[in-house]
């Protein structure tokens, strides 16, 4: 099996992507607790918060108040998403390393959740990106639906490249493949990292992968075989589409991070802090979790055999 | 990516493997009626039931009736579990195509599990084995935690692969690698998958995964890229380990299924049937079953895009 990087790097989205769709009001001191938590678990971004407006997702209405709040822990970037010059305005006035834009791959999804068509997006986000450079803040562009659209299907490679291409030009110092409704299966997911790599090989890729067909890790392992080294996930697998019914969330970061150091490459990441946030998480989002890894354990942890086997075997 | 075979063959164990550890008793009748059902999806195998004592399982106690009465569709192979002896006289009584015998690569679980040493197993295994070769019926092997141990932890890959020999020449016809617990990892499972090819090439080998740590698909991958064309897994992915607390079930046939037949690799298993019968598994097992993938349904299952989206963009 071919391997890929001895080391790679979990962008935490959980606080951003996750708390965007629930249903529960999630009070701003436990947000701050939740980054806070996040920020001594070893990721390399935790994206924080979204800068959209507080009436198109009232759940992140406080996104100033976070970003002020959170303690900033050295070697942690953190970003915010922002959608709009207005947006990049209010996340200026509160310092974030990094932003992380969005735009569709298709052009059905951009229109559906971003109310524009892509043509408009890119127009929007060459304004932001210019803006963005200007103040010396780098932002990341994420494309959803890169690996199929919940509405136009299977969404051809060519339409994602040219797409990153005209980022890239743009100003983009990273650009995300999201699996936005979990429609990514490996060897697509490993002809599409490839691609990026061949057409944009200085641009650093990430890859943002669901779970909603239990491809998640499979896809992951893939990219990782072609080299990719950046792994968005979201802790207990928060998140979601609001337009995909039954799609459920982001890859579960603590499955993404046993998995890899399983595999004996460096996430940076401390699984036991990280599986203490995750059983948390209930309380937080006030509802149900079901978490397998949390409920197994990593696969080490062993158990003390049935008390009769001594007895009927002698000692071990 | 290393591409593996364009065609595998997938044994659906759900009957005998999931039904086993229920604890609802599911109605001879309704055993039959499932494993009918499985027979018109074109699976290679189907594990039909076990002939293991009623009273170390009662749950498959009518495995002489339901072998009996299922209607036996041309080109499936009906297997059935055979712990010993007594059970493989019951298995020929009725007929079975294939013998699945089972011992532990580790000795505890061996231990736990079969209340025998590995030492005993290799013993009646053998015995098995040479009366069902007289009988004329073929026996794979099943080795139970060929990845990992509940108790032991890892397991050295050379204690598997010598009971690997061991069992070729006590006359097994295939070997299955069992992930019993979940414990495997991708590039575990693609070292032992080509250390079994190098060392045993004429020995047909199976993989059996567990999806309690959320990389049985990823595992599968692992496994296809190495050339394994034989993989177990069960509907709606029933099953689990008794031994192993939080240990979720067998791998989902149909997520199995959808992913490979994404990758353009042919399964022979149609998809539609087989959801139709994984929808009727909770009333069969008379518990809920989340199950993502019925959900979401197939990736390119589109949905039709919010209504305002013409009226504000025009017509698509």
């Amino acid at each position: 099996m071919n391997t890929g990087p001895a080391r790679i790097e979990i962008n935490e989205v959980g606080p951003r992507d996750g708390l965007q769709i629930e249903k529960a009001q999630v009070p701003t001191d436990d947000k701050v607790a939740f980054v806070d938590a996040l920020s001594d678990c070893g990721f390399a971004r935790i994206e924080v918060t979204s800068f959209t407006s507080p009436k198109a997702i009232p759940a992140l209405a406080d996104a100033q108040e976070v970003m002020r709040r959170i303690r900033r822990r050295g070697g942690v970037v953190y970003t915010a998403l922002v959608p709009n010059i207005r947006g990049l305005e209010r996340a200026l006035e509160v310092g974030v390393d990094e932003l992380n834009l969005v735009m569709s791959s298709s052009e059905t999804h951009n229109r559906a959740n971003l109310r524009m068509t892509r043509e408009q997006s890119l127009a929007e986000l060459g304004a932001v990106l210019q803006a963005a450079q200007a103040a010396g803040v780098p932002s990341n562009v994420s494309l959803s639906t890169a690996f199929g659209c919940p509405f136009d299907g299977d969404v051809p490679a060519d339409q994602v490249l040219r797409l990153a291409h005209q980022l890239a030009e743009a100003g983009a110092a990273g650009i995300t493949l999201c699996d936005t409704t979990g429609m990514a299966y490996p060897t697509q997911v490993a002809a599409l990292c490839e691609r990026m790599a061949r057409e944009l090989p200085a641009m650093p890729l990430t890859v943002h992968l669901h779970n909603t067909r239990g491809m998640a890790l499979a896809n992951a392992v893939a990219a990782w075989q072609t080299g990719v080294t950046r792994y968005d996930a979201a802790a207990g697998g928060l998140g979601g589409c609001p337009y995909a019914p039954g799609a459920s969330g982001n890859v579960n970061t603590e499955e993404l991070v046993h998995m890899f150091e399983c595999m004996g490459v460096q996430t940076g990441v401390a699984l036991q802090p990280l599986l203490a946030i995750v059983r948390g998480l209930p309380g937080l989002v006030r509802r149900e979790l079901t978490n397998p890894l949390l409920a197994a354990g990593h696969r080490l942890a062993t158990h003390a055999p049935p008390a009769w086997l001594a007895e009927r075997f002698g000692p071990a």
